[in-house]
């Protein structure tokens, strides 16, 4: 017997015969004696059609209000997937965040989740019980619900796998895993078998959009073994019940990887836009006066590279914004010209990043230098390079991206064999 | 100044350009010093989409999860409406059921509200602020949400206007008042300035679909003073926010009715079916044994006609239900007819209730008498007559049922002048 999180998205519960197929997931799983808390996003479609609603209405819009009325959709896929368990013969129950509670921050439309009484769900167990609980949210201390950002559920799995001590957080999606690239780009990516927790941390915020950056977070702090795993398999296909390999992908401490590759995948990032100030005064302060506007501004800036200067007097700044938020933050540098001091701005949009992730980089030298000897083979240009212990990440122009890309994963040996 | 409670149903709220309007309609009475609080229904159409989704997941449903599900409607167009009303610069915030909390018993799906802590609202209204209320829900004793049943979004906000000691209750609807007959029917139907509670009750009841008829019950107990008026008319039209006499039918207390009619409306409900028991033995008991199994079958008997019988040993026994409820009817009796008792049934579907309703029948004789010679002069069947103190319900073939409505219309002197 196991304590397990089950945690479905939009497209895996999109309609009644898709929650049907879900259900029978759940089924499997409680009838091996399984202890079972499934958490689901809303249907497919239903939270853009909410969050549109809420622009209309007004675009400057409370985030309180938005948070009451874009909740409603996992409250009601949580309603019916209770009600399709309930007529396959299992006791089970469906649970908004402010019922349990799932305590949250104040931050309206991006809280984060502080408490979770686990102890409700656990006796709820002790009654036979699967709760069925409204992914995405939870209850502020103004006594309102408050939701957790878009990729929300993930998040509340894997904090609700955390308060009940569970074996394991499984994400269901309609992806089986997660692969060493995009099999859209590379066919030969394989599926990973296992990948660490700051491994998975670089893939998703690098772009592969599998799990959100913060579950992942969250599951590495309090080490929750999490797999990720289809939805749109057969529930009863062999093995799909195996409580310790499952299919999917396992998302683990790298102590329990045992055979450690040195790159585990190549992730890449597309509309990606280079700036760079020309001949900026080198002096302390000058990073704080130009990337606190562009924050305040609420742009994210990524790849950041500061070459020393010659002189000690006039550096060239380079970074990376996405291309949508290109032109804004143009106008934020120039209002604060003066201030910063710098010659010229230089930008050029539609580039792409592409990363080398692995935590074997770290006891291996030379992974770089591969990088570059095999991008410069097929002549692709190297526009700027951020490194870090566990993964290299290279910008470059942006029609050079799957070549790059299928690159990459052949010279590190990731094609399937 | 006033405090009022604002009710506005599906139609009103169907899409984000109704909710404006509504939105107008609530800024006009804050504008004018008075305290409000808004009762939403969900978006007209969403409800019924729930409502599917919850028949299709289960046709046999668990209500605990139905109204999980179907509560969502509400609390979508309240946040909505206060993200609107905002941008309007109106100080409005959402609240649902479980928030105020608007305490119910635990007939989850056909609740009845037990409590409202008035207070909570009334403290908003000190800090200037419009609440807005998600209608048709609040919080059962299991700490779940309980559905009040459809159409009780009015029955929310009577309960509200009671709770809160309003000063009077407006029922925003897709129609501009009470009228004294179907308009559809009748193109000679006056809108009434005024109705009392019981009269609107037998309205209600009798199918002049305008308010649900627990809400006017609830308003008459504790004598709300309740407006029935359009939502759809310019929110800024004059005499729209006349504090006394606002267009539309005032429900109210029947001293507040100064000139009493003896006839204040004609009701009518199609799709009766009636039918006979011939025969039926006469003595104790023998319509506890007819109507306790058909209401144990959930079969929704109206009206029930039974005569002397000649010898003290057999009597014909005759009643209605709704014709889409007559073949389980049947059923129903033919499997008690040994213990009942009586030699055949007998039935007719597609047939007609036409009903007078005044309070000045109290104290006039001759109006039913006045009704049986204006159908008789149209050639028109009466099949049975059942009559209360301020009512008097007719049934006829179905054919004759406008003609009915028109001719008892223009004999108690409604048509417009």
């Amino acid at each position: 017997m196991a304590r397990i999180v089950m945690k479905f998205g939009g497209t895996s519960v999109a309609d009644i015969d898709r929650i049907r197929n879900v259900a029978r997931h759940v089924k499997r799983e409680v009838e091996a004696g399984n202890e079972v808390a499934v958490v689901v996003s809303a249907m497919a479609g239903k939270t853009n059609e909410l969050v549109a609603w809420t622009r209309t209405a007004s675009p400057m819009h409370d985030a309180r209000e938005y948070d009451a009325v874009v909740a409603s959709g996992e409250q009601v896929t949580a309603g019916l997937l209770a009600i399709v368990l309930q007529s396959m013969g299992i006791h089970a129950r469906s649970w908004q965040g402010w019922q349990i509670p799932i305590r949250t921050d104040n931050a309206h439309g991006a809280a984060r989740i502080t408490d979770i009484d686990g102890s409700f769900l656990v006796k709820r167990f002790g009654e036979g019980q699967v709760a069925v609980i409204a992914g995405f949210q939870g209850l502020g201390p103004d006594n309102r619900i408050a939701t957790l950002g878009r990729g929300g559920s993930d998040t509340s799995a894997v904090a609700i796998a955390a308060a009940i001590g569970a074996d394991r957080c499984d994400i269901y999606t309609d992806v089986d895993g997660v692969y060493t690239t995009d099999p859209r780009v590379e066919p030969k990516a394989r599926r990973l078998a296992r990948i660490s927790f700051e491994e998975m941390l670089e893939m998703a915020s690098l772009g592969a959009k599998v799990l959100q950056v913060r579950s992942v977070e969250l599951a590495m702090v309090h080490k929750v073994r999490t797999f990720v795993r289809s939805s749109f398999e057969d529930p009863d296909a062999p093995g799909m019940g195996d409580p310790i390999n499952p299919p999917g992908t396992l998302i683990c401490d790298e102590e329990e990887i045992v055979e450690q590759q040195v790159v585990t995948g190549i992730a890449y990032a597309k509309d990606e836009a280079q700036i760079s100030l020309r001949r900026v005064a080198d002096r302390p302060g000058v990073s704080a006066a130009i990337f606190g506007p562009l924050a305040e501004s609420h742009i994210n800036v990524d790849m950041i590279v500061q070459n020393v200067s010659e002189d000690g007097s006039k550096t060239d700044m380079t970074f990376t914004v996405p291309t949508g938020d290109l032109d804004k933050a143009v106008a934020v540098l120039e209002k604060v010209k003066p201030e910063v001091g710098f010659d010229a701005i230089q930008s050029e949009a539609g580039l792409v990043k592409v990363s080398v992730i692995g935590i074997g980089m770290r006891s291996h030298a030379g992974v770089a230098a591969t990088a570059f000897r095999a991008l410069a083979d097929k002549g692709i240009n190297i526009r700027a390079i951020t490194t870090s212990e566990i993964k290299i990440s290279i910008l470059i122009d942006g029609p050079y991206a799957e070549l790059a890309v299928r690159t990459l994963h052949s010279v590190y040996g990731l094609d399937k064999h």
